[in-house]
């Protein structure tokens, strides 16, 4: 089957919990069409969690056909250096994912999807969950918080879409 | 077709060279089954040289059927954190390539790789290079360092393979 056109997976990696959210795009209107989570078994190996990870993502992209995928950039984890190795982890096999099903993969920076939802590159959990439930007609915020950050990464790929951005290695 | 018994897959992973030497043990003694690199394309996007490193190593384990896969441990690259999360994709596909074909993948610090080696956790390239030379007896020093890297993984897990090692997330 072929990817659905405009169909955004915005996901948001980790090894514990992995949040994905699917948003369409039809008539020039946003539709959320699922979102959930897929865990890594808490208490397995890495290499267990990375397969986990793998397995789910690749079923979301399945069973749902997106047309592109949307991660974060993770450069702004620094100051957590071993949560962002492991989360690298994570976020190789979700490219794999991508790469496999034969969708595109693009990145932005957390502070863009923020400033591009709230117009501030600084927004709060909570902006950000407002503006989320705002853009998408929601009346409970998106819970987990991993299911909210995906839906945010999603929705900033809608808007910058038809801008050019950072392909190479800097992804 | 099953795996070899007491062959082993070291690998040290990178986004540009993965190199990677399989070690048998036959009658007590070690022999050096093949040594390589797997590259991804330096001008592709990381999604795309994930997917080529993927490719690459599941194909090694296809072609060369290990009975387990051993890897260096990340957390020692705290003081470059970007060539580490980089690098934690890389390992991330590695493990994964692991789990599908359904080895053990196990980690070792590199610390512990140059104290089995050369008696020193802080050995020099050179004197790890020499002692990789001396066990194999190979005339030439192996390369690239990669490779190199790789063979001393494998070197490690030979002496150490049946004592316990960390395999929880700490892996």
């Amino acid at each position: 089957m072929p990817p659905i056109p405009d169909r955004i997976l915005g996901i948001d990696p980790g090894l514990n919990i992995t949040g994905y959210g699917v948003l369409d795009v039809c008539a020039g209107k946003l539709k959320l069409v699922e979102a959930g989570v897929v865990r890594g078994h808490c208490r397995s190996s890495l290499t267990r969690r990375v397969a986990d990870i793998f397995e789910g993502v690749a079923e979301v992209i399945a069973a749902l056909q997106p047309s592109v995928l949307a991660l974060e950039q993770l450069y702004s984890h620094y100051n957590r250096p071993r949560t962002a190795i492991l989360m690298g982890h994570a976020r190789g096999v979700i490219c794999l994912a991508g790469a496999q099903a034969g969708i595109p993969v693009v990145h932005y920076p957390s502070t863009q999807v923020k400033r591009i939802l709230t117009g501030s590159g600084r927004a709060t959990k909570l902006q950000v969950q407002r503006a989320i439930m705002h853009e998408l007609g929601l009346i409970e915020p998106p819970e987990p918080p991993d299911v909210a950050d995906a839906l945010a990464i999603a929705l900033c790929h809608y808007y910058l879409k038809d801008r050019p951005t950072v392909r190479g290695l800097a992804e």
